[in-house]
């Protein structure tokens, strides 16, 4: 298949890609950062081999070291994981011209998807479901109340240059449209240098529905189901899970095929998601699409059986997608992220040196972590830990059995939301699969409530 | 469903137990014995509760002791693992004269069952194919001559009282059959101070095939498929998988109904396996029941997604069984059992501190394990230390993920087989699904021949 493969990332991503690879029997080279020479995937690794200093600009994002780790190593295919440089189009350029294979899309599919008004327009083109909003920047209220009468209320004004919350404003009526638009532009303009603005509709209390796809690069696209990741704390998921419960069996059918004609307008080839926020009323609005493999993919493998990651590797080589179509899944499985954070504290990272650890095992239970006794968390990166996954014939049992492994996992050393979590898998709400995005703040501000003032 | 279960048992399968319970809702008490105080199921237990001094006599084999720790911390209900009590009738007895529910089949099974002579009889009976042999003990030449002729050659002469290969030959030819019984009949009076003994086919390249069986206390009985554990070392088995590979479907449907048959003839209760020797020509012939859950359940639980132990105590509350018939299975699954054993020292058993443990996972991996870094192996009891599994949708790729598995497992402190398996499942034959009982032996032989003379 290939020769040698480098594994341009770290932590339990990079564990993960090294597993795929020696299991289909490839060798495979590690490429860490000095803060990373003690971890788990580079002491299990074949090879491995040193990019630079702790700081991601200086090793797992700086392109230059990490084509020359792949060429002194003599690698002839490149995974680059999640976050860092996974979607990178001038990466996967650069491998192009080495000759070295990309492990995800194509540039031109990865510059499309990353700028969000383009991957929009496509979507649009492409028939699929986008969030209802202004097509072009919103100058001033009264052009603004136009638009708003179009799109409905209640409505965002959202910074075009945004992110994290910033120049955003929620409008509830019209009355309210002159002052919030005023307010948006004053904080566009001074969080990010620029006052431009859109409208888009706002939904109250979605789920954030995602469908995995693969796509080969002979055309076939095949969904692999859908995932639900509502619970999340400021955008950042912390369960996931698959099936999505209480949805349509029509519903369902439609997301799928939604993805499957997004991925088809853009061209996508590899594992990708297709995210959507789907409204009380079943209606699903695309936000965006992440070419790369996901943080949460194994709930999808745990329900299809499918290795997604050889899967990245077997299309990166050429292979056809031989999966029957509907891809047959099975029972539930259900994700959580243990982080390095402390709940208490607003989920503030923590670092510290894992001094006790003993994860979960036994039926039905996965964990893809790269801890080990005696591992220091460093702080330069990304807080997540393990995922801790179980699957069970179907939601229920796949809650008790995950509340079971959560309950015999100890990890000691740096605070975790594994507390959190177990008391979460007993809100009679989560457990009946009524949830949303706003699911745990509003969790968190009812325990809140109750906790004795101190 | 139970107030509280006993778990009266050690190792893992006190731990799968566990797991079990929790995942249902129900407290448990493990009970242990002094030698494992610090052992890892009474670390996560609920609760536990000390029944003796070390040795299994004065303590897991100790009815009073078990009964009292039951008693004293409020169980309605008992589970016994596998090994010790876990087949005592006299147990089963005084469990229910006691009002402990005991989760396992009725005494009179467990005796039935317990005793080969009555088993094969009942077997028989069923319609049940069962090995071609004497029914009753052979005195002299002339009347062995006679049933010989019968039984067909190769036969093996076997002693009644036997166990282990003692007071055993294997007769080719009629010309050897004279001298074969009088030494049999020697060395089983020697060995068990009584010479009386049979005639019984011999299958010189049998495998083991075995199928596990649910029953609940209404009169269902379910096949969930058979497992091959052919690779054995003594009639020890190492390596289990499930399905048996290369079997006609006409067979492995067979050997279902024939268990089928078996468990309904005994009233069989519970979880049980009926094992068979299987010769080259598909024919097949039962040789034990086995009635407990057994070290190899989890290749069968990955297959199918059904939780054997959780049915066992479903089954023990008096639930009916609500699965499926015929039970559909994915996939393949296939188990080692790592065990503190030396295989260079013909697999002597080995004592000692784990000092580095490193458990492998991510996809299709499960594991079975009561190991923890610093753990001191215990000189009493059964050696086994882990149950690694893998899951894959074919076996090539469940032996390709074993053997991953196996690469990134650290178990420090005592010998594995781990590097042996490694090998093992490198072996065209084996990776063929041509093996047999014989087959590990034959290995380590040629492995011997192959090795530098020192």
């Amino acid at each position: 298949m290939f020769r040698k493969v480098l594994i341009a990332n770290r932590g339990e991503i990079a564990l993960r890609v090294l597993r795929a690879c020696r299991e289909l029997g490839i060798p495979a080279v590690v490429a860490y950062s000095e803060a990373d020479r003690e971890s788990l995937p580079v002491r299990l690794a074949d090879e491995a081999i040193c990019i630079g200093p702790a700081p991601a600009e200086r090793s797992y994002n700086h392109i230059p070291a990490i084509i020359s780790a792949a060429v002194v190593t003599g690698c002839d295919a490149l995974h680059p994981g999640y976050g860092f440089l996974a979607e990178n189009p001038l990466l996967a350029e650069i491998c192009a011209e080495c000759g070295i294979r990309f492990i995800g899309p194509p540039a031109q599919v990865l510059s499309a998807l990353g700028d969000k008004a383009e991957a929009r327009r496509l979507m649009r083109q492409a028939g699929v479901p986008i969030m209802p909003g202004s097509e072009d920047p919103v100058r001033d209220a009264s052009e603004a109340r136009a638009i708003a009468r179009k799109v409905g209320y209640p409505l965002l004004v959202k910074a075009a240059a945004g992110g994290g919350g910033r120049g955003m404003r929620i409008v509830y009526r019209e009355a309210e449209l002159a002052q919030a638009l005023s307010l948006a532009q004053q904080e566009a303009q001074a969080a990010f240098g620029d006052s431009t603005v859109y409208l888009e509709r706002y939904l109250e209390r979605p789920r954030h529905v995602e469908v995995q796809i693969l796509a080969d690069q002979h055309g076939r696209v095949l969904a692999l189901g859908e995932r639900d990741c509502s619970i999340q704390r400021r955008y950042q998921k912390l369960i996931e899970e698959a099936p999505a419960p209480n949805l349509p069996s029509k519903v369902r059918d439609a997301l799928r095929k939604a993805a499957v004609r997004g991925a088809k307008a853009v061209g996508y080839v590899g594992a990708g998601t297709f995210e959507f926020l789907l409204d009380q009323d079943g209606h699903f609005y695309f936000t965006e699409a992440n070419a790369r493999i996901q943080v949460e993919h194994p709930v999808t493998e745990m329900v299809t059986g499918i290795d997604l990651v050889q899967w990245q590797l077997a299309i990166a080589a050429g292979e056809r997608l031989t999966l029957s179509d509907p891809v047959r899944a099975q029972g539930h499985a259900i994700e959580v992220r243990v982080t390095a954070e402390d709940p208490a504290s607003q989920f503030a990272p923590r670092i510290g040196r894992i001094t006790d650890l003993h994860l979960p095992g036994g039926p039905g239970i996965r964990v893809d972590t790269h801890l080990y006794p005696g591992y220091a968390v460093p702080p330069h990166y990304d807080s997540l830990l393990a995922k801790i996954i179980a699957w069970a014939p179907d939601r229920q049992q796949a809650l008790d059995r995950l509340d079971r492994a959560l309950r015999e996992a100890i990890i000691a050393g740096v605070p975790t939301p594994i507390p959190l979590y177990r008391r979460l898998l007993r809100d009679p709400d989560f457990r009946a699969g009524r949830h949303s995005t706003v699911f745990l703040q509003e969790f968190l501000d009812r325990e809140a409530d109750l906790a004795p003032s101190a």
